[in-house]
């Protein structure tokens, strides 16, 4: 049933994204100039991890958002860009974090071509970004940048600090994804009120636009854990709990099991390994409690909060398509 | 003979920068304010390897020529403890990057931490010093430092590539020094000459004088592989060789060696293991074959290039302190 989701994904994303295929086109032309000057390392990496089947979802936003204020000049698949340099810079340093040999069903960065490669690779994606935003003189949107860039490895400061508990409460967890997923969302949909003085007024509905709607794509990539076919695009069944990742759907859980179930299920984060208790049994048990429809639940109000928020930005075919990619996300998870 | 240097090293140190060594103080309580703040891990992390014995060198040649230029603010401290925090990043993932356990005499970060949360805080490192240069919007101290550590990482990157392997070329065993030692030196010397509109013809000098002292800084350090003791502070005898590091003297000596030379030294950069060679025989290859003094004598080109930069500087005690910590690096290779 969901072996062809990821067929059906890409085809919505063209659906949903139509004003702006073109587009997305030419930031992927400013990565093949970017990396075609860069060092060949640097090259072969960057094209490995980008092609890897990523959504573009965030530039995608950027360009989206661009064209709905009416934005014509060359910033938007600039910072586009950017925003998607940024956040393969953290997936790549994040492989290192997990010890993680698959991404996509891929075989990670690092473990191709090992953490020293990858830390550097991370790290001049992350310089070359703010390089991109100084090439310019665009100071607010570096400021933009740069806090989110904090605020995200902050949150996986936090995360790590909780690595392999199962126990954390809720609070620790919204806070966690505000930080690592939220923040950039945030920075990729109020960037494009900064291209021209008549929109800046609009800096702050957007990045709140943008902070609900990341917190909504976590929570559906939680449900995804537990929902999504073992399929060759996507990461294995219970990839999260086997890497010790609390995810929301767990962490309700958890409080609703006796000692010795919840003992069984930590071994799962604390070894990466179903020894204890079976893959079946794990999702016998979120099934049954309801945490999968309460994490829907949440990322639902976050949705339409979101959605709540489009209601201040200028009518017309964009803004019904940024509405529709919110529907879209929140679908996934179900 | 050379067990007693760190200590003599200490005391110049002391000597060379008394003019702002109450400032120094002033950048570890900037540093304790900041770490005060942030999450206990980032804490624990920074204040273990910035208090790990180094010489605060790029903060003492911020706050030197601040103090050279006239400058009465507090923006010296701040960016002192700025580029000083860009330097322990690269440190942090350098060591991830060699699989180091020791740096000066201690476990490093990463084998106590793990691989996991030294990426992250050294990550937390770039990031806040991008943000602390935003806080005032010093966007052209932010332009130096942005510049400076692209560089610093494409040399990384250079060097990753050509780790293991001795038979490099000069010119590209120049090209790694340049990026990844010289540019952050440069940066720290010409920041000051932004803090004034009256001192903004002096950054290219001061870029200058950074660049070369960088250089020579770097050359000296290679120079220390073979002639420092094996003491407590100071790394073992041969590290970067058995790292696989290629320095100068090294470089300079494989073309005078037979195959079978060759071959043996090349085991060590290879295996990390004085197999096939012992330690002696290496020290004798590289002491009687004279690259010792070739690489010295390079170290004294780069540092009297330096020297004639300064003469473009407001003449002082503070110039006058900074063309003798120019003489007193040069000294510690010999």
């Amino acid at each position: 049933m969901k072996a062809v989701s990821s067929i059906r994904r890409a085809e919505q994303i063209r659906e949903i994204f139509w004003p702006i295929l073109g587009r997305l086109d030419d930031v992927d032309a400013f990565f093949d100039r970017e990396f075609k000057r860069a060092e060949p390392m640097v090259r072969d990496v960057c094209t490995y991890v980008l092609g890897s089947g990523g959504k573009r979802l965030r530039p995608a936003l950027v360009l989206l958002i661009s064209r709905m204020l009416s934005y014509t000049g060359e910033r938007d698949v600039r910072y586009g860009a950017v925003v998607e340099m940024i956040h393969t810079a953290t997936l790549i340093h994040d492989d290192i974090i997990d010890g993680s040999d698959l991404r996509r069903g891929r075989p990670t960065a690092n473990s191709r071509w090992g953490n020293q490669t990858t830390v550097l690779v991370g790290d001049w994606l992350y310089s070359r970004a703010m390089d991109l935003c100084l090439e310019l003189g665009d100071v607010e949107v570096m400021r933009q940048l740069v806090t989110a860039t904090l605020r995200m490895t902050e949150g996986e400061i936090l995360a790590d600090r909780q690595r392999g508990r199962l126990d954390i409460d809720e609070s620790t967890y919204m806070e966690i994804t505000r930080r690592k997923t939220a923040e950039l969302f945030a920075a990729a949909c109020a960037i494009p009120a900064l291209f021209q003085p008549s929109t800046l007024h609009l800096t702050e509905p957007l990045a709140d636009f943008g902070r609900e709607l990341g917190v909504c794509f976590q929570l559906v990539d939680d449900l995804l854990d537990f929902t999504a076919a073992r399929d060759k695009v996507g990461k294995p069944v219970m990839a999260d709990l086997r890497e010790g990742k609390a995810t929301l759907p767990i962490i309700l859980l958890i409080p609703r099991l006796d000692a010795d179930q919840r003992d069984r299920l930590q071994s799962v984060a604390s070894t990466g390994r179903f020894d204890r208790i079976s893959e079946q049994e794990v999702l016998e048990m979120v099934r049954t409690s309801g945490t999968l429809e309460t994490t829907q639940k949440r990322a639902r109000a976050f949705a339409e909060r979101a959605l709540e928020q489009t209601g201040r930005f200028p009518e017309g075919p964009e803004r019904e398509a940024l509405a529709k990619a919110t529907r879209i996300l929140l679908e996934r998870g179900m």
